[in-house]
């Protein structure tokens, strides 16, 4: 849709520096905007582009204006400014109420009149599926799941028995949520699987990235609070509870039974032992490992730079005599004193 | 279902300290259990909860008698106690044989007259699927597949053409085995893809976790042997072989034509090279790295602990220097000497 | 399909010693050959197979000649010339052209008459289909999707909305192209989600594994150059580039933003951070982090060995403190002089 800069300006709270009537269509990249475009400064890497940019608008901090070629939206956080104006600028598309001839709705499944279910999607006996809640195509819904109203799931997803999804949740392709948590005994040798009898509960607004796996309980439950925000190929172990809008990144692990706060963001690449807890507000900086509960706020990070093959070789072969290098460190000190 | 204490004594050969005659109803938390519930004590985080738990017995070992408020089952491996009752309170649900109207069945499948297959799920020609086998909705069992009887295959699996299942395997959604393994070779700075003719040979008794790829060999098989329990979101590449009962958790990657031993325990998010050997009875922590083979048993670890993000960037200088650092240290021992 | 040594020798531009006019049926292993069977030596590790081998040829280094107890196909590169040995021994099967009667083919979807669509594969409007392209069964491919010629698309996969395949694209099970990149920004705490508004390109040539994940542009395209090839379970960030020919083994994690070069090789589990740039033929060992920009060609390595668990908790210890030990070494050396 169009727009005018003083629309804009009202929507992300901002000041504008231009003509108010002045109209945008859409956001761009500060490298590919045109006029017509508006786009955003946050990172001093693409300082370059604005100084170019083609755009109608910029959204940037009070610092930048004198960079900036074009109107500018000044705004303490220029990002949060943007969020606002794509989302302004491009509403979520509108969906016709429907269930696809080829979804297969088992018994006494209680779907609302407004919903879609897309082609091949399988519902099971005595789900139930809120008001203006999309489900896509080749879902599987398994029997008792209850999901909230306004929820929009991509294709391909499974919620597997019971498992209960709040509202307004968004869940990409291939995620897989209830799944049997890893629990196993050790007996003489061979490994007796444990039932998982738990389940799954996902708070209100939360997002699951595509083929995250978020495992059922063992006993209690799996709890994944409001607003959390979960990114692609994630793994949540069970009984596993993440705080209030903590943000996962892609590709991070997250053992069984351990406790994650509120507001924390962890890097991707990352992997959180069992049976630890994670303070409210920690950042985890990507490919950390944690092995240990962290209990106050902060950022923290683990792992080795990068470097050139060689130069690592050799730091390697140190590495692994470290706690040696250290006491002969400490009986030079005592030689010398 | 409802046992006795006495019977659930008998199940755990655990032995009992209450009366006999107390009902159990099902197993329960520590910290959530009620009047009715079963609990186990096996570590030592959740001592505090033993003390005010609410259960109605708590299997443990003899020297945490004294701290248990209420009935107890003493068994050295109160953990394997557990899972022992609870799979007895909690037998797997019977299921109704069929095929679902929706399941697309080829020419000359194999089916067993009192398997389970689900809708909208696929089974391709020449497959052969054994005695009381279920298979969930949206499944792809391609060509020539052979699954063995009493398995157990969750929704949206595929099985590649021709791969073969033991009996007794659970396999999880969204779980693709026998795809082709990552077979290229550099023609003059393009990648060639090399066919790949093996095939996968999954072993009695396995489970495979939500979302986990299993290759299929390049001329060889991928062998997973029997009572081998693979977590969530493991990647297995191709000509790999895993030995008996060795336990793989969540988010491990497994170069090819890599053999891990018998009874091995890789950490969830460890990283293993291709063409190597771990030997039997062999333990990686989680996040460990292995570039070389292990070819004795024991506990191995690598990867550096998480500190706060100062001390990390100040220890990461250090680092890149590690050698130069232990070049200096050896030259002052040469002079003081 | 069956060869003589002779036509295999010109097919691999090998020099063949031995009997032109013998007859291969296909490739093996040196360990697993059997007379008929051609097999390669590449790889040190496998001198005592080569020995030993029962194959009717080997493909090898001049060097290796005197090692083959059977004919030789010399070569530079035996195992590029064993992919091509492979590949015309097993040509690629003809698949017969149709669409499956339980495939949903939406409206105004452009599918060529000679390919395949599998059952329970959903087509969405203006799909576009070229010519020779084999769709598995369980796939989605959103309204607006275009794919190009002599595609192999296996079972299960989702191409989002709009989302663009190059030609001869070749893409495994449980693959999601196009899901929305993980854009999000904070607002006062909670987490507001960003429309994800560019697309995916995925060029000619390329290969994409299975479960892996490649998201879509947030304002600008995430782009998969020609011939890249993908490995399983492999998560790639929106707006990312991946230059020509590049290969990503199987876990490798790459966050937003960021530009890999031509001719690159990224180890398995490695993980790359956001917005940054990797120059063209940089090759990362497996398990490698990496947060900056790498400028050069190169071998690059992070992460430390590992060592069996005593030594490795000894060398934390120290490694939290390596800062101060490089200041005491330093303390010292001054002191010295």
């Amino acid at each position: 849709m169009t727009a005018t800069l003083a629309e804009i300006a009202a929507v992300c709270d901002a000041e504008l520096r231009g003509d108010p009537a002045d109209e945008i269509t859409n956001v761009a990249s500060l490298h590919n905007a045109a006029p017509g475009d508006l786009t955003f400064y946050a990172n001093k890497r693409y300082r370059a582009d604005l100084e170019t940019t083609r755009a109608s608008a910029v959204m940037l901090a009070a610092t930048d204006v004198p960079a900036c070629p074009t109107a500018s939206l000044v705004t303490e956080d220029p990002y949060l400014a943007y969020a606002k104006a794509a989302r302004f600028l491009n509403p979520a598309p509108e969906f016709a109420p429907g269930v696809h001839p080829t979804a297969v709705i088992e018994a006494n499944a209680d779907i609302a009149a407004d919903c879609f279910i897309g082609a091949n999607t399988v519902v099971g006996c005595n789900a139930v599926i809120g008001a203006r809640t999309y489900i896509g195509p080749g879902c599987v819904v398994e029997a008792g799941v209850k999901i909230g109203s306004h929820c929009h799931i991509h294709s391909r997803a499974t919620l597997m028995e019971r498992v209960e999804i709040g509202m307004r949740v968004l869940i990409h392709p291939g995620v897989v949520i209830g799944a049997d948590g890893y629990g196993i005994a050790n007996d003489s040798g061979r490994w007796l699987k444990i039932p998982q009898l738990g389940n799954v509960m996902i708070g209100d607004d939360v997002e699951i990235g595509a083929n995250t796996t978020i495992d059922r309980g063992a006993i209690e439950n799996t709890v994944i609070e409001a607003g959390v925000k979960i990114d692609n190929q994630v793994q949540i172990g069970h009984n596993v509870r993440v705080g209030e809008h903590t943000a996962i990144a892609g590709g991070a692990v997250v053992a069984g039974s351990t406790k994650i706060g509120r507001r924390c963001m962890i890097g991707g690449a990352s992997a959180i032992a069992g049976h630890i807890e994670i303070a409210d507000d920690v950042v985890l900086t990507g490919m950390s490992g944690v092995s240990n509960s962290i209990t106050q706020a902060g950022v923290y990070s683990s792992g080795v730079p990068i470097t050139d093959n060689m130069t690592w070789r050799r730091n390697m072969v140190r590495f692994r005599r470290l706690d040696e290098l250290a006491r002969r460190v400490a009986a030079m000190e005592k030689l010398i004193e």
